[in-house]
C-alpha cells in the first residue's frame, strides 16, 4: 500500500462521519483526509470524537482498517532499514504481568542473524513495559536518536528503544483522544494503533504475542483471536510476513514480576536456565520469528536454532552488547546481583493446605504497580527495584503457611496494600485444578506452522 | 417529573459514555449531571459528541428519553403561565413546504376561549418558518420579552414570539454540537430538543402535526410515526396532555409558498377561505386543540367550534388583535394587498397534457429558498415578497404549456434556477394517479379520538 496522498479538501467531515454512521465504508482517500487533517489540527476532536464512536459501533472493513493503518504508519517518519543485510523481524506483545520475552527474544534473534529492530513502550495500568525493564539497567538509553538507533542495530543486530515523537503522530493523537472518549475498546482501533507503530519501525516480519486470560487486556479468547486476525490481515496487506500466537496470561509469566527483578530472571534464560514458561515461550516466540525471518524452512528448524544459540553463549552477548552500546553497565549484566535491589521481604502465606486453583492475575500486576514498580499516572516514575517473587503457580501444591509469593520492597508499610491484593488473587482448593493452563492456546498464520 | 438537581460531581463522563456505548440505559442522575455540566462548560465537546453518537447508535429507553427532554427543559427558564385563566395549548408542526397552520390555529384557538402561548422557530433548510412569515408584516416585532409576551397573551389570548436566549439553552449547545457531528439524526435526540423547547413556554396541552413525505424531514411514514409515538409518550411523561396527527408532505399545503403570500392565505382561511386542503388542516388541528385543551369533549365538536368561530370573525379579529399588539401594521392585514410583494411573474408550465402524477415537494421549498424567500445559511436574510403560487397539484388535470405554477420575484434571470428547479419537481403523465394523497394518515393520540 502506497503513500497516501495530500489532505483532499473536497472531503467534508461530516458527510464521513454520516457515512461510517449508518454503516457504510470509507474510501482510502477519505480514511487518509481524516487522519491527516486530524493530525495537521483542522479538523476538531469533537469531530473525530463522534467518527471514532461511531467505528466502535458499526465496524469497519477489513479495507478500511488497512487504510486507517496506512495513513496513521505516514503520518510520520517511517523508519528505512533497507541499508541492513538481512531480514528485519520484531516481536510485539499485548501485553501481560511478567511479560518479559522481548529481552531474550531480541538478543537470541540478532544472535541467529536476523536484525531486531525494537520499538518499545513503558508500563501503564496493571502492565509492565520494557523500557521501564531496561532502564533498571544502570546508565541503559532508550531515547536513542534514530542515527544512533541504527548504528546499534547495525553493530548488535538489535536495538531497544522507545517510541519518538516522530513516529506515527496521528497514533499519539488519537489515541489521547480515544482514551477520554470511551473508544479505546475497539478491535480495529487497537490494530490500528499497534501495527501503525510496528511497522514504522522498519520491519519486514512480526511475531505478535496476543495475551489472553486473567491479567491480559483481552480476558476472552475469542477477543484476542479476533484482534490476531485483524493484526495478521493488517500487516500482510501492507506486505509484511505475519504470525499471531494467542498466549496464556492467566498467571504470571515466569516467576519474577519487577523491573529489575524480570532483568535478572531473562538473563538466566539468556545463559540456558530460567522457569520453564519463560524458557519455553522465548523458544516458541523466537523460532516463529526465525521462520517468518526466512532465516528457517520451519518452525520446528527455528526452534532448534533458538536451542543452540543459547547454549552457544552467544544470545548472552548479544544482550551484553546491546546494553554496552546503549549505554548501559555491563558490569550489571555479568553480575545481575548488582542490579537495583530491595533488601525488605514481606511473604504472602497460603492459607490453607490445597492447590493453586487460579490466581487473578491483573491483581498481581497491580500489586507491583502500587509498590512502585509500574506507573498509575503516566507521569510517575518507577522504581526498579521493587517486585514480587512467583513461587507457587496454578497447579501447585502447598501446605498451609508456605509462601505463594513474596514481595521486595523497602519496608513493611508500603507492603501492606500490594500484600492484600495479593492475598485477594491467589485461590487455594483441596482438589488440583482440573487442567493447568496451556502457555501457548493457539497460532494464527495463513500457511504451515 | 421534578426539577434536576444540582451538578452531581460523582460522575465521571467517561464512565457514562461507556455505559451508553455498551448499550446500557443511564440513570435520570447520570443524563441531569451530562446536560448540566455540559451546559455550563464543564465537559468538553469531544466527550458529549461521543455520547451523542453513542445515543446515535444505541437508542434510549422512554426513561432516559424522558430524563433528557426533562434536563433540557430545565437546563433554562421555563414560563410561568399559570396566572392566566384558563388552559394553554400549542400546536408544534416538525415542518414543511407551505406549512402556515400556526398563523390561523394561533388566533382560532385563543378566539375560542383557550390560550395559546406559541415560540416558534425561523425557517432552515427546505421548510419555511413561523417568524419567517410573521416578519412580513410591517412592523410585527417576534422579539418580545417574556412580561410583553405574556401581556399580549393575557391581552388577546395569543402571542407569538421566537425563542429567547433564555429557553433551554442545553438545547442550543447540543443542536450546534450534533449539527456538525452527523448526530441530528436521531428520533430520541430530536424529540427531546422539540419537546424541551416547547415544555418551557408553559403549556398544558401539546397538538403535534408530524409531516410525512417528499416535503418533510421524515419521508417515510414510519419514521413520522416512531418520533410521534415518542414525543406523546415523553409529553404524557411530564403530565401534558398530547396527540400527534401524522400528516402528509407529498406535496406544498395550500397554494401560496413564500412568506407574505403564506400570510395572505392564512388571512383568507381565517375569513371562511382559502384552498381546502389548508382549511381543512386548520380545522382539524384546531378541533384537536380543542379537545386535548378541555374546551370540547369531542374532537368532532372541536371542528364544529371551529367552524362556527371562523364564521363569526372572531378568528380573524383575534389575528388582527395579536398583530396590533406585537406592532404590526394592521392596514396590512385588513388589505392584505398592502403586504410585499414582487411584480414580476414566471409560469412554470406542463411539458404536456396529463395529469399531475408527483411533486418533489422539498424541491419547491428549495425553489423558494433560492429566490430568497428562505435561508441557505442561518445568517442569510429573508424576503418577504417572493414565492410560488401552485395552481396544479397531485390529481389535477392539465393541457400541454398550462402553468404548472407561477414565480413571484423581481426579475427573469432571478427566476432562472427556482424554473429549472420546479421544472424538474412536477411529474405529469397520461394517466390520473392511482390514489390522491390523504391529508390526515394517522392519529396518535391514547385516547378516543
Amino acid at each position: 500500500m502506497s503513500q497516501p496522498t495530500a489532505v483532499q479538501s473536497q472531503f467534508r467531515v461530516i458527510d464521513l462521519i454520516r457515512k461510517k454512521r449508518d454503516g457504510g465504508a470509507l474510501s482510502t482517500a477519505e480514511i487518509n483526509y481524516i487522519v491527516e487533517a486530524y493530525t495537521a489540527g483542522t479538523i476538531p476532536d469533537y469531530q473525530v470524537a463522534a467518527w471514532l464512536m461511531a467505528v466502535v459501533l458499526r465496524g469497519m472493513t477489513r479495507e478500511e482498517l488497512a487504510a486507517l493503518t496506512n495513513a496513521m504508519l505516514h503520518s510520520g517518519e517511517v523508519l528505512d532499514l533497507s541499508f541492513l543485510p538481512a531480514t528485519k523481524v520484531d516481536k510485539h506483545s499485548t501485553g501481560g504481568v511478567g511479560d518479559k520475552t522481548s529481552l531474550v527474544l531480541a538478543p537470541l534473534v540478532a544472535a541467529g542473524g536476523l536484525y531486531v529492530p525494537m520499538i518499545s513502550g513503558r508500563g501503564l495500568g496493571h502492565t509492565g513495559g520494557t523500557l521501564d525493564k531496561l532502564e533498571s539497567i544502570p546508565g541503559f538509553r532508550v531515547g536513542l536518536s534514530v542515527p544512533e538507533f541504527q548504528r546499534v542495530l547495525k553493530a548488535c543486530g538489535t536495538a531497544m528503544i522507545g517510541q519518538t515523537d516522530k513516529i506515527a503522530p496521528a497514533d499519539r493523537k488519537l489515541y489521547a483522544l480515544r482514551d477520554v472518549t470511551g473508544t479505546v475498546e475497539s478491535p480495529n482501533l487497537i490494530c490500528a494503533s499497534i501495527m501503525s507503530k510496528k511497522l514504522a519501525e522498519g520491519t519486514d516480519a512480526l511475531v505478535l504475542d496476543v495475551k489472553t486470560g486473567s491479567g491480559a487486556f483481552m480476558k476472552k479468547e475469542e477477543d484476542a483471536v479476533h484482534l490476531a486476525e485483524l493484526m495478521v490481515e493488517t500487516g500482510e496487506r501492507m506486505g509484511k510476513q505475519m504470525v499471531a500466537l494467542i498466549t496464556n496470561m492467566d498467571q504470571p509469566l515466569g516467576r519474577m514480576v519487577g523491573n529489575a527483578m524480570e532483568v535478572v530472571e531473562c538473563i538466566e534464560v539468556l545463559h540456558g536456565g530460567g522457569p520453564e514458561d519463560l524458557r519455553e515461550l522465548c523458544l516458541h516466540l523466537a523460532a516463529w520469528m526465525f521462520f517468518v525471518g526466512g532465516k528457517t524452512k520451519t518452525v520446528a528448524e527455528g526452534k532448534q536454532l533458538s536451542h543452540e544459540i543459547i547454549a552457544s553463549g552467544k544470545a548472552f552477548e548479544c544482550f551484553r552488547h546491546m546494553v554496552e552500546l546503549q549505554g548501559g553497565d555491563v558490569s550489571t549484566i555479568d553480575d545481575p546481583a548488582r542490579l537495583p535491589s530491595a533488601d525488605h521481604r514481606v511473604d504472602v502465606p497460603s492459607p490453607s493446605v490445597g492447590y493453586v486453583t487460579e490466581i487473578l492475575c491483573e491483581h498481581v500486576g497491580t500489586a507491583c504497580v502500587i509498590l512502585g514498580g509500574g506507573r498509575e499516572r503516566k507521569e510517575d516514575s518507577v522504581d526498579p527495584a521493587v517486585g514480587i517473587v512467583i513461587h507457587k503457580k496454578i497447579g501447585d501444591k502447598v501446605s498451609s503457611g508456605e509462601p505463594l509469593c513474596t514481595i521486595h520492597c523497602h519496608s513493611d508499610a508500603q507492603a501492606a496494600r500490594a500484600k492484600k491484593l495479593l492475598e485477594e488473587s491467589y485461590r487455594v482448593s483441596a482438589a488440583p485444578p482440573a487442567h493447568k493452563p496451556s502457555l501457548i492456546h493457539r497460532v494464527i498464520h495463513k500457511g504451515e506452522k
